[in-house]
């Protein structure tokens, strides 16, 4: 199991925007991605421009399937042109019980 | 909806004792918390002895209810027992879809 920390940083007066397009793809992701376990949009109270998505994976295999499907790369554009600055991705080592 | 990025650093040598009491107090959550979505215990590449707990709650009453809780109290003095620190808790608003 793997999990990310996508942090981003959005340009003044595009968080609608964004917020907007990342929901599109946050549907097609759980839609499309049976290894994606949690795909969650969250902002951040302290800085209203920054929006960290919480994300789990089954497997490194779910998280490569994920940044090569479709859906995400044609969400590309649209993101990076509301982007202030390219996403801090954590890459975390999921810890499941015995 | 609420998120939450639990941010923990243990002592040294005593990492395996921590994710025995994590994921035991993580598995009662499951169980007893309807309005827990997400409790992921998670470990830093870059710093082996940090752990990020990714969490996500149906609103602020089941955040509230989570603290509350008799076993996520059981757990504290465990888990005070090897933390080298006070957690950091990132709180953050759950962006759902229209």
């Amino acid at each position: 199991m793997l999990g990310l920390i996508a942090t981003m940083r959005i340009q003044d007066g595009k968080t609608a925007e964004f917020e907007r397009v990342f929901l599109d793809l946050a549907a097609k992701v759980r839609a499309n991605e049976p290894g994606n376990l949690t795909y969650q949009l969250t902002r951040s109270r302290a800085e209203p421009n920054t929006y960290k998505v919480l994300e789990i994976y089954s497997d490194e295999a779910a998280f490569k399937a994920h940044g090569a499907s479709d859906h995400f790369k044609a969400a590309g554009p649209a993101l990076g042109s509301v982007l202030a600055g390219r996403p801090d991705l954590e890459i975390l080592d999921g810890i499941v019980g015995a």
